[in-house]
């Protein structure tokens, strides 16, 4: 194979450990200086390509690229961008065959979730299409846990445990003060459409009866009759309730709770905000002192507690991404496959970007208890492996060290500029 | 002096480290079994007290008591309850002589707030009123730093260091996101009164023009057009804004920020929650894309990031108050006092209880920058220790190990029943 250099970029929301990844590519790609000249990293995802807009990372030394396993958020910058197809947008697919071809650019390494998967598989098209050969490999990643084929999606292990760890420290304020003070906590979790950030609250668990209490789905319709008895019986028996929400989580009709609020002072629909929604509800219907939390970015970017199986897998998708782009694959994406066998263990494995393009894994309904509001013991066999092992990263002054790149541009070759 | 039970409790809101407070009061009246018999907690405070409520610690093993140096929340239950004076309520202080009489009780240790003080004070004036000789000593704790006399509150340096370095992480996030998506990040923190908490968001800066690059204290009225051209300024900048604001943020005429949202679907006045209301704000006059977080009780518990020199502290200040009790003082609170110098260093001094009973310590405003919106050199030289060296729990199964202790409650002698 001729030598080639790479494209590798960053897309859709971040997580504690996308730029692991980042760094199992670029560590990869300098291991195979006969196959891959330098690594370019796309500025902001795809509209780095699009834009001639790119980082030379052959420039970054590999004390800083090795930080990038601890750095949480897209090193690169990331985008909300997706690729339409080649009949709607040609001049978009001309363009990047322009980039890559001023660029000798022979690789394209695409780091997201189901959208950017997308984006992937249509890039991959491009050798057909338009007659320029790229190779073209999907890495894995999103803290929704949604992809199909992996057995999860690096970035939702560290959401897992940081989330488990947060609802268990919580708890504990909150059994503290329930005699006198607040007896509800409110935890909401992202997770639009799959509920698997909020299955994971109840991996802070260590016996039976220990907090949380209730999880709300959003694969579940929420039914606030039987919400507001189990809130009830929950203060009755522990003199307090943790509850974790899904921010996903939906009335019978379909609409999110979250969209159910008042009008702020602006006269806006509040959006955003399930938990300050239901605690409401509860101080209403049943009269309870509430606190509750909306961890938001704090979730996906806890690098400080992430999951060292998540790191490892993020690390490992990245190096596998070069590898199968050197071993002649193409239009694939790594995967994370769970062995069989009592003790968890893990391999790579790949899946067509054709397959995996746009499509969400929820729950199954057997991961959720019958009463709808608790996971059960084969989701928490499931999710367990995935938050074992801490990766503290190393502190300065108090706070933890991160990448500082240099992000030298490449020097743009072509005249003309495109606006996306 | 006669070898006398010790009472124990907590009081207020709790915090990620004051049962490392609780470890260095009990492994130290076990290192001195000639003076301090048993030591008893008050379940819930004083409450307790005046239940006849008492957990005997003499039953939980050396190992249970060391794991509460890494246990956050507090362990032997809270209360928010303020003994009135003497002359409102004698019948709360004839209870606890009866109680303290009944279980041979000679030293009192109260461990909380301004508030919490106030009540070790008031007790600490039993042995004039009511002729019940009891040697009383205040443990400080709160997450404000807003006691006075002492350099720092333990239980504030962990809040700092989680503010910090959520802050950094969210901001990285941010950043990636921020060419086509999020543009607004804001956290609202704990701190109704005085802005500590908020102020610590800045010790994220590793290099100046790191974010956060807008910090809303509680002490600063809300000066709405300048915090606004300040947010379009940050975004022209660094194409991006990260604001830290208190929850304590204030209008003109005195009311809070977060009591200006709207009405909730039930028609109550949105209670809590200033970083919506100011992201509404936002994105109503600039029209930016925002996120936000309310870390509330998470903030607070955070165990698993914790300042070391916070858990060093608050061990400190508990093993002091016993060593001070068994020298004879009394009605007093043992204090963190730094010592001059370049480098950091500390050592225990005392306050009368009578003195810092129901003082609150605000910033002082040359820790505030000119425009409001920031800290000072100074400030960030006052803060920047206390935030130094991490202790993390043991982990099993993916969490933090945390002490369960066994409870048992000692044997009631009083017939009466005393209801709070």
């Amino acid at each position: 194979m001729a030598k080639k250099n790479a494209f590798y970029a960053q897309s859709g929301g971040v997580t504690a450990v996308i730029n692991a990844s980042a760094c199992g590519v670029i560590e990869t790609a300098r291991a195979y200086p006969d196959h891959i000249n330098k690594v370019y990293a796309g500025h902001n995802g795809i509209i780095g390509a699009l834009t001639e807009d790119l980082i030379d990372i052959s420039q970054e030394s590999s004390a800083t690229i090795a930080a990038l396993k601890h750095t949480p958020g897209g090193a690169f910058g990331s985008c909300r961008y997706k690729l339409r197809s080649f009949e709607e947008n040609q001049r978009e697919y001309e363009r990047l065959v322009q980039v890559f071809r001023a660029h000798n650019i022979g690789y394209f390494f695409y780091n997201g979730g189901g959208d950017s998967q997308d984006t992937a598989h249509k890039v991959s098209q491009i050798s057909q299409t338009m007659g320029y050969p790229i190779t073209c490999i999907g890495i894995p990643k999103t803290v929704d846990n949604d992809l199909p084929f992996t057995d999860c999606s690096p970035g939702f292990g560290s959401v897992a445990k940081y989330i488990a760890v947060s609802t268990q420290e919580a708890s504990l304020d909150l059994a503290s003060m329930c005699e006198t003070s607040t007896k509800i906590f409110i935890m909401e979790v992202m997770g639009r459409h799959a509920g698997w950030i909020a299955a994971s609250g109840a991996l802070a668990r260590c016996e039976a009866g220990d907090p949380p209490h209730i999880i709300v789905f959003p694969e579940i319709v929420f039914d606030r009759p039987a919400f507001l008895e189990k809130v009830k019986q929950s203060v009755k028996d522990h003199g307090y309730c943790v509850i974790v929400i899904s921010e996903g989580a939906r009335n019978p009709d379909g609409t999110f709770l979250a969209d159910s609020g008042g009008k702020d002072a602006f006269g806006h629909t509040q959006l955003g905000g399930v938990a300050p929604f239901v605690a409401n509800m509860i101080k209403g219907e049943l009269g309870y002192k509430y606190h509750w939390a909306v961890a938001d970015y704090l979730q996906r970017a806890a690098r400080h507690v992430a999951s060292a199986m998540d790191v490892e897998h993020a690390y490992a998708v990245g190096k596998a991404a070069v590898e199968f782009a050197i071993a002649g694959k193409n239009a694939v994406m790594p995967t994370i496959v769970r062995n069989p066998g009592e003790a968890y263990s893990w391999t790579i494995g790949e899946a067509n970007l054709a397959a995996v393009a746009n499509v969400e894994q929820m729950m199954p309904r057997d991961y959720i208890s019958d009463c709808g509001f608790d996971i059960t013991a084969a989701c928490r066999d499931y999710l367990l492996p995935l938050i074992q092992g801490e990766a503290p990263p190393p502190y300065e002054n108090g706070i933890p060290v991160v990448a500082r790149l240099k992000k030298i541009k490449v020097e743009k070759v072509l005249n003309s500029h495109f606006s996306v």
